[in-house]
């Protein structure tokens, strides 16, 4: 079985579930941690919307400390006037339900509050709830299940804050580098595996024990035909001998928006991957170097992963057999999460046999259209836009990546993008039918 | 079981299949019925692409020829020169695997060849194929195959030419006619009925006893819950319901994708309904003529289906559900395909307890994106991008239509279109979980 | 010296102003030209809109006379019902006075009325206005000069026509042909003459005789320093010799706008121009064939030719310069208005000293903005959006081009299109400051 | 009568023209004033982007340094290393003859270097110049005189800087302040009066006394007719009688292109006008508040400027009537040049029979297209891009603005912005034919 293994500095959000869902140590580790990942960044950097999709550090601070603000301190604690009453507008994600809010495309467009008023925000509200947590009402379920849920909200824009940045630092040709490496990335390489999955009549779902998002309920039952998984993530090695064999100039390789896509965008290789002489350079958050061969490729859209999949004479797997494999296969530990390693690691030598770099990598695009399971229903009021309303247009991806909080991986989670997005951390395993 | 029932004049496809797949007069019934379809059009009416999905009625009748000619003659008769050696490239639609082709987008800007020299394009191919049918190469089960795609091929280009003719002259102030109405549309009402289906572990694909698409196929095996689904189809009464309860205001009841979509496109009603003072009026092939409160809503994307359906306490079947209960449960005989009836027909007082209106009225939205079937390949060569390119993006609809030619319907057929994708005969049956 | 020269067979406009400015007989001729234009071409043809800027055939036949229906017709024989009531909106082109306008960019969505009815709606309209100058209101000067007015507008849609024709068979593969050449193009070089015209303080615009637009008036003065003006157009050698020299890859040559459009749109030579093998080849309404040295090069926006000139150590004339040379210098005899060859003509050999191909071959960009003349004031009513909406974003044209109908030239006329237009017949005459 | 007027507490580059053209005083003044201008922003202000025509401040610190460092530096002390090779070509505006260029839509993406770096680039920077400038080197005149031009271009960008943070601020619902108000503005009002003036063959263009740029040469002749000009700008008041009196919606009264820009940008009134109950308020640098009466109406495009004037039987004047206004008839001094009064000024009651707010107030549009003077030539080299390149669909406006720094006005000088440019300083000031 699953989850992120070994030992963990800070109390997660996961571990903290059951008797004490939201109990201040958690609130407080969790809101800690998305200042510590800001703290690398001046203010420009966290002003900045380099795209769309991106959106600014300060911003991501801010609308997770909204959420608390409108979702918790409006409900429990309405006689408290509101930090700013601007803010709820401005910092409002997609909840129609709170009403108008600020265009997302226009996020960089906003100085103020700046870094600074944005971190005093942050501080206000957090003595608000952790005195709202020390009062008598702070045993309320419905207060505890809201604080875990905006616990798990903030856990997700830290991994959107990281990937976000690492965006808007790659368009700077200073190179800027956020966090410098530790240590040079090494790796042993080797052949893919294949990890042999009975089908049948299997379970999917999360089973109810620990915090789920809604999106994972019901639980139900699929039926399954037995299938292989590649127990590790395709390497960039591979991924260069894709590229070399001319992996993005055929079209009979590719999904029609996939081609329309390569040839739209221009793409001959994964984001952040660039010519440098005769060899492949990658943009990192610790700068710009070479591709090393036994890493993990990263940052592809689906389509790329399912083009690649159908070159090597595989496919990708859907998200039932990624998960049922998760569930019933041998799974290698994943490493520990570590501020300081802010990138997929190699594969190395160790565990034999087993699912490897299923968490903690990068996460795997599936072939699984992001749909509500059978019988599920969002939860009632503006939190139920949480997750229902996005089930059109996107892809499922299973795991976790090297930029996902602690705790906050398992085995359920469904994960989502639309098929050309390359910014997140994602990457491929492969799958066939025996 | 299932499809359309019914003493048909044409012979068609589906019912030729077997023994005599491809015969020449299957083959000739086929290719006229197509000039049929365009006989009521002027060479102005059959130049226009008045959006990019639409293409020109010409460029249909020229595209449908240019598969026999690309796929059977070239390889069965390739000492026959080509018609014009410009129409391989200027009529093939989307096959990388023949080489380049023309804009898609671009359609409407080639005047020539004209209508009357495409009708002799038709012509001069339909004699090399007939005399090639002939011939002992005539018994080549490839060869008879071939026809056999391009006939079911040219058959979806004939609901095409049709939904995009529909387009053409709908936006033409002077409202035109297509043919007139033989006899005025009347029908009966009445609430909705519930049919219930078992669920359990289901076959699901095309048992392989006549002709079927690539991505019907393989049959396996799906697990269901059971559900319930409606006797017929959402009704146009229904539908002003909904729009006179603010069913295109509330963006609690839509996907996001529908919600900005509404927004951007402006939908306030089905498309080709207009406000005639205090009623709806919509338009037809036949002109223009009030909503009638008994047929069946048409003409809606796959958003605004969800977005009724979930108004409506319910929600869209996915497409195994659909082809279940097809396949399982009492099915009311559809209509007799008439050229002279292109519309949906109203609720009729016949046949209760059973499902009706599941073929020949409008294709029905399912909740199911389109995905390759578990093991699904496609063909290899040029006439493999038939349809495995396009799972991406799209959503499944189920059934068929008015427009959808005789024997061309049947309980496995998967047709997909974007979910914002209005201009096709698309529909709405509810289901729900009990 | 001014206008083109030589006997003309079809009366002209311009000839019957004064005592008849528009008797049945100009009215007649002007009404047939259009026709004859359009003669060469199918239904289909007549359909296409191949870019915005460019409208159908059929509808440049419906427009003219829509311009008679509504600013004469409505007006002098009010009694008469229309035509088609739904005309007035459908081939109204930008007068917001008459109301409503069916959208520019879609006229290629309208298939009907097809070209034989607007045939039909022609000659309904002609013989209402033949009747109308057979009464005694046809001496009403007001009506009189509205069907001169009309005529003239009449006679720019026949050079639109043209134009608009042979850029959509542009985008044909097939590479059709409106009129087959009747004789091969040839010429004789040389290099180009100066001459030498005076400065001072000149009177500009229309002296009032004849007809002219308003945007020719009110006749001003301006001041002019002395200047040398080409005594030829610009050739395709010299062209070839721009390009060959890199004149599309250095930005020091171009406007900003220009070296934009230059990128955004991959110019690297005329339109129409194509390489095929080691020359040039270039579509015409004859079909494609080889550039011509001697030729004028045509085809070329304003940005095109102000960057030539830049290359050539020239610059463009301004239309002040360009209107008093024309008009105090010798002007070479214009070549004669022929159906049949709707090219410019190469240089020949006669007619040295003076100034040659001013009128009947290309329209020449000068360095003049389109904007009011000082005191300018536009026609109350509808007809007042004839010309002075226009007055932004647009450069001026002189001379006329072997598009232009008998009689529409003159030397005060001012053309005008955006600065990025290259299908209208647009050359380069040089001119400096000595 | 000429350009500012009053004592003026700066030394302007205007005022050290001649024996002392770029001293070392004149050139600490006008950098400073930039780093003062940016003061009041933190360094979020300083990196947005509003739209893609602003630029963030701080690019406008980097690039008016990269300037002297590019132009001056690499030119007279080679031997110095660049600040940062990187800058070379990440603060290139648009000379192409440098090299590449960042986009310029894409410069709020970039955050480092930050407010702080680019202080300590301009230091560098500035250390260098004013060293340069005491050697011996430092009385060349090709030196001193790019130095001017540098100075003059970093007061460019020193108006462009504070129009540009003003949209920044102006998107922020937190209606930021730049500068807190230092006194109500009042104004007195009354109706315009009109200054005739003579025409007649007129002198236009820099006359050679002081700096100008290229554009304003050469000087050469125009003939006028004799015109009148308002003696004022126009109000507030008489703009919102405009508004009233329906003039947005009234297409006769608009150019073509403008009424255009009316609907697809939905134009109602001014830039930074809103509706604040029944009255209509404005967005300023000291913060929202009411439209004053007596104020001149700002922000408008030059088509609202050339509707308005066609709705109060006016008109625009030329660009040569406006500055021979300015330099034959009597013009009212200017106010003094104040950094803490960033609005334009209402009319008061002093200065009768004289042209008012001719200068610091607002540009006023003019109705010509910029375009190049008879014999302009660009300079050699990549400097020689400053304004020629530019000279291609945007229109002149004259005076100066409340940003423009002191010194920086003439009455010879040239701005021009694209006619739908509504965030520079831009006012009308109305002429007519008598």
């Amino acid at each position: 079985m699953i989850g992120e293994t070994g030992g963990q500095e800070l109390r997660t959000v996961q571990a903290a579930d059951g008797s004490g869902a939201a109990d201040t140590g958690t609130y407080c580790d969790v809101r800690v941690l998305t200042e510590a990942l800001a703290e690398p960044l001046g203010p420009e950097d966290q002003t900045v919307q380099s795209m769309p999709d991106v959106s600014p550090t300060k911003w991501h601070r801010a609308h997770t400390t909204w959420f608390f603000e409108t979702f918790v301190l409006e409900k429990f604690a309405p006689q408290l006037p509101p930090f700013d009453p601007t803010y709820r507008m401005l910092f409002n994600s997609y909840y129609e339900g709170v009403g108008p809010r600020y265009p997302r495309t226009q996020r960089g467009a906003i100085s103020r509050p700046g870094a600074v008023e944005v971190g005093e925000y942050r501080r206000a509200v957090d003595a608000k709830v952790v005195e709202l947590l020390a009062s008598p009402a702070g045993q309320d379920p419905e207060l505890t299940g809201l604080i875990q849920l905006g616990l798990h909200h903030e856990q997700q824009h830290q991994e959107l804050l990281v990937m976000d940045i690492k965006h808007v630092l790659s368009l700077n040709p200073l190179e800027p580098v956020y966090r410098p490496a530790t240590a040079p990335a090494t790796g042993v390489g080797g052949g893919v595996g294949w990890v042999d999955v009975d089908g049948g009549l299997v379970d999917a779902g999360h089973d109810g024990s620990g915090f789920c998002f809604d999106n994972e309920t019901p639980r139900h039952r699929v039926y399954l035909e037995p299938f292989r998984l590649g127990d590790r993530l395709v390497t960039c090695a591979e991924w260069q001998a894709f590229v070399a064999d001319g992996g993005y100039q055929r079209a009979d390789l590719w999904l029609s928006d996939g081609w329309y896509a390569v040839q739209a965008q221009g793409w001959q290789a994964p984001l952040y991957w660039h010519r440098d002489g005769g060899r492949w350079v990658v943009h990192t958050l610790s700068g710009t170097r070479p591709v090393l061969d036994s890493e993990p490729v990263c940052h592809v859209s689906q389509y790329e992963a399912d083009a690649y999949a159908r070159w090597a004479g595989a496919r990708l797997p859907t998200e039932f057999e990624w998960e049922h494999a998760a569930c019933s296969a041998a799974v290698a530990p994943s490493r520990r999460f570590d501020l300081d390693a802010l990138h997929p690691s190699p594969v190395t030598a160790d565990a034999h046999g087993c699912l490897r770099q299923m968490f903690g990598e990068c996460w795997q695009w599936t072939s699984s259209a992001y749909l509500p399971y059978p019988g599920f229903a969002a939860a009632p009021g503006a939190v139920g836009e949480y997750n229902g309303k996005f089930m059109s247009g996107q892809m499922v991806l299973r795991g976790s990546s090297a930029f996902t909080p602690p705790g906050h991986a398992r085995a359920t989670y469904r994960n989502f993008f639309p098929p050309q997005s390359r910014w997140p951390l994602t990457g491929v395993r492969l799958a066939y039918s025996p």
